[in-house]
């Protein structure tokens, strides 16, 4: 229980259901005098958004944030104050009848089964909770987290690097906003992401579905962020990425690929860059002890082809009988295009509650 | 800061440093009435002891756990009462002055830098708080979680899938601690045992380090455990094993494999498995939504090779300026073995929490 | 930071301030299952309304809840589904602009100087954030507690005992709602009620305010919640009593009282009462230990005389200069008979909480 | 479960019973470069140590700490490096077959019964976890708080202000350690002390008990600590008095007293104070809005006459029959001599942790 609760000092609880009246949060611990750029917040969210191409579910949602408290405005500006930021997301689409023919079934690879095991309850409505329509409330947190991030030098960028067998033939780098929406797969290599978005269109017609990778990157983080030893940065960001709905594998730096290696083709060499230590390769992706080092952070995160078909199948009831599944509702045949912006979201809220974290780590300030 | 505490009602803190006079920690949450087998305790630690077979360190400790608290004699057995379990395990062959070269040198791939910008401040005796001897409380407590957990019918078990490029040939599945530890390098597939053994044996003698993979299977799990959104079965393991010094990758069920697959093939249809609701494959790896499905829990775990070497090198001091590193100590080449207990003590440590929060889930207790 | 969540497994989070769009919370962790009297949720949040009688603040306030998430209609009820519940309380009677001739003014015994002391900023807005209409979203979860709790027996009243130096001549018991609530002033005796009354309305005569006690008791809680060391159940009560805004006194049992008599008088002798071992006496106020022990959980709250006069004064603004304050406002000249809602609020999310924590105290479930 | 630790920034959990091998704890987010005075920290536990005077029991321990972490000799000084403290302190004087005879029966106003409903289980040696000997923990830990409290001007003193009906006349206010110490009864009115001394004298005589208050005051905290809503800097200090096992009653500034005044009466005017903002009176105890206001926090804790007599009693067995109670063991006549070193060390715990907390409070620091 009590699981909605994402963060120490920089901290996000969220509720809403897939097919209830909104969804929404409370973020609690953003430092006052912040100034809000609210269109930066929504313009994360809109990456989020159903419907934004072809590539999408057709659900036809506005996404707007409802700002209810925690901001004051000042100077022209929407400041936060220190008091807890609560929002809502309405959803002004829902069709919860659309799914009563589900009442009694489990569909495949969908938390149908598992949560009517763990509450003897189920809210059929699309998934109720389980439905990844929750995480429109991380975006939102996310932004805000990215803007104080921002005042600490740090960026955040997020890319689909690979849609099932078709991987872009670049090492993971960041890639700023621009060049990754350049195309609306969120690739930023033009050639393969012509490719992503044609194998998308071919699974769309067979009503399937297609997973892939995608690559994050944060730069600009100072070294000294993470808490050893359960709350190294890793860790953090691992939760982070695994409380995603479709996230089936995660890789730091050098990844799976790096225990292929020798330790003495592993490590990274300590280099001298001017003012400050770096490292000349950085197959630690930027953690050391799971501290930050200063170098890029580097996360790659698979993601599974979503289990919603449009095409029928069969399934079980609660009986154990089997059962037609009609296939349809409404359903992106790849989430990696709209998962960048889950994925930066988490990002952010991990780094923004490590920020804060690390003001208390030394008797005195310092560099 | 804080951050050396795990758990929920089942909470880990721990203390101590690798060249300290003991580490130690709290095991709060245990519920009161369980007969704990002290020597079980230590036949888990023992696994993970320094200098057990010719592949490990040669440091030598003893390891025994000193239990402070929380324990009381009861018709003969030592039964929890519901204090907190207070332990600690003596450092006896500490050897902080084989150190005093390293005070002013970052060692590659170390936590050396990435602290000292931190905390502004080192423990530089054989990494002080960052060294993996650190999880030798976390053994203990994960050995206390295991007997927890087999009161609910619950067995965790890992074994070593991969040593660099050498792989079992078979797939991901439950072995016995009788199979596993067969060999000192547990691999329970006798053939690659013996091939990952001479394998770390060519590589010692190089003064090099090597990594590789581990599989961990949690069978028994009853359907239910887990708790959305943040706090997903999943998430809580993938924090608990990227805790953990070494680790590079974490892969769930059909992990980045299943990222190539499509929807249609990836979905673990349900099936009727008398009187309960199972799935034909598992490519879910036991969790659904976040939350336990019944199904075994698969994870795959990738450990670099340590970045500490035999063999002499370079690296920087704290003004930038190269220094030689001469490469003694008394270190593992390869961790993965004895990485074995690391592995499946965070795992207990996890689903004992997780059975604990089960318990309040429903307004009424049933199945 | 975070300072916004209240409890453990049942968690209240909530945002909001005195004159923005509107309040709200999520309560977190109830279990499924529970089938929520919406109604009588609205009939706790009526006992705080502003307006209710002619002894409290003229400030018009619907008060009604709106439900966002962790419902679903089954039966012809609406059952917690395990999810989170969200909720939103709208301002209807903000006036923001009536406080801004207090931009730069520190009200006395306000927290005006203290937020912006903290925050370098401030919500002049009616107190913002310190304003006592931030409870309203504690009564709404309070009353959900309520319903969790009265499932296991429990009920939770409060009454006023004293206001300023009239106090009424019988030691704390428990008295229903309905003799609580049979005068305006929520003081269960009738004659003493009679002369409160009047001196509250004395007091609001001369633009002046007035404090008093609060007696609470739970009866039916049974023995064995609260959790040792630090989280006994008075350590949680008192945290619970002492976060609402006028709070300047809290006893348990005897109280201070107690603290006059000697240890052989002051013992609770144990005696038998049929099924179960009860106490002949009760000064230990139903917590022996930090855990309950069965008997009537009985508090006193000493509540000040609040802070805003209707009578003008004076007092300094940022710079250290006199400034005039004109004494206007809507404001209550005595919380108290609003108060009771709000204790009995708080409490009941102390003792949801314990109860559900309990459920993890021991290895086996039994009595 | 989970109820051994406090604070969040700055945490200490602590294990540990009356009979077994030792107690200890681990204090988690101290800050690094911290210089300890291990000298002070003993002396601050020789304050709360059986046996220093005619007046407390004649249990002999030396309480001596061992530390276990988190500290490197730096340059001649013990610093701390961010690592968890871990330390132990031992019982040498245990006598646990002391308490055979209690097996089977409750103690009157003892946790023994309360336990056992809770736990199922209860560990009679002395009262185990219930008994007041595991304060020592929060002793050690407050002691490394107050040094950490001393680098921010901060000091925390506490003295007996009444002895059963014996009070001092003065009003709250600090006093120093030595003013403090110069009696063994720990009132700095030297008349009053004496008469309390008497008295403790007289009803050890009699194998009695005696209780009184304490008043505790905090001078020098910055304008600017405490959370709100809910962990309003004395909410945090209410928990942690209350988590002491002799609390009844808990007063805030003016306290019950000034519940009985008209808020004309009560409120604290501002005045300029030079280069700050201060108040004339101090009716509100330095916290305005859960927030420190910069004036003393000033605090009265009620302590009822500890159970454990040392006459000849009865009370009642599992079985509800009556049993005798012989009345020996080594206990205080009185306890706030040494409880002044308790109430110190928890609002030094709490005073700690918010001042890390504060750190997160602002976007920019400042002053």
């Amino acid at each position: 229980m009590a699981g909605n609760t994402f963060g120490n000092l920089f901290r996000l609880t969220t509720f809403g259901e897939s097919h209830g009246p909104a969804l929404g949060g409370i973020l609690d611990g953003c430092p006052a005098g912040l100034a809000l750029d609210l269109q930066a917040v929504q313009a994360d969210l809109d990456r989020r958004r159903p419907g934004q191409s072809a590539l999408t579910t057709p659900r036809k949602e506005s996404d707007s944030v409802e700002w209810l408290s925690g901001l004051l405005e000042s100077e022209g500006r929407m400041v936060t104050t220190g008091a807890p930021l609560g929002f809502t997301v309405a959803n002004t689409s829902a069709k919860p009848q659309d799914y009563d023919h589900l009442k009694d079934t489990f569909r495949p690879s969908h938390a149908d089964f598992s949560y009517e095991a763990k509450y003897g309850f189920r809210d059929h409505r699309g998934g109720g909770r389980s439905s990844a329509r929750e995480t429109v409330s991380r975006v939102v947190a996310g932004a805000v987290a990215r803007q104080l991030l921002a005042q600490q030098g740090v960026e955040v960028s997020a890319y689909v690097e690979r849609v099932q067998d078709l991987q872009m033939p670049l090492p993971p780098s960041f890639h700023s906003r621009e060049e990754v929406d350049a195309h609306p797969v969120r690739c930023p290599h033009p050639e393969t992401a012509r490719r992503m978005e044609e194998r998308i269109a071919d699974v769309k017609k067979d009503g399937d579905t297609v997973g892939g990778a995608l690559v994050l990157v944060a730069r600009g983080v100072p070294a000294g962020w993470g808490e050893p030893v359960f709350d190294r940065l890793h860790a953090d960001l691992a939760k982070a990425m695994w409380s995603l709905p479709a996230t089936k594998a995660l890789e730091l730096g050098s990844g799976m690929q790096g225990t292929l290696m020798r330790g003495s083709q592993h490590n990274d060499a300590f280099v001298s860059r001017g003012d400050r230590v770096g490292t000349a390769t950085n197959r630690s992706g930027g953690i050391q002890g799971g501290i930050s080092n200063g170098e890029d952070i580097v996360l790659r995160i698979g993601f599974k082809p979503v289990a919603t078909l449009l095409q029928p199948g069969t399934s079980v009831d609660r009986e154990g009988q089997t059962v037609d599944l009609p296939g349809r509702g409404r359903h992106d045949p790849c989430v990696l295009p709209r998962a960048v912006a889950l994925v930066e979201a988490m990002a952010c809220l991990v780094l923004a509650d490590h920020s804060l974290r690390q003001r208390a780590a030394r008797l005195t300030f310092g560099a």
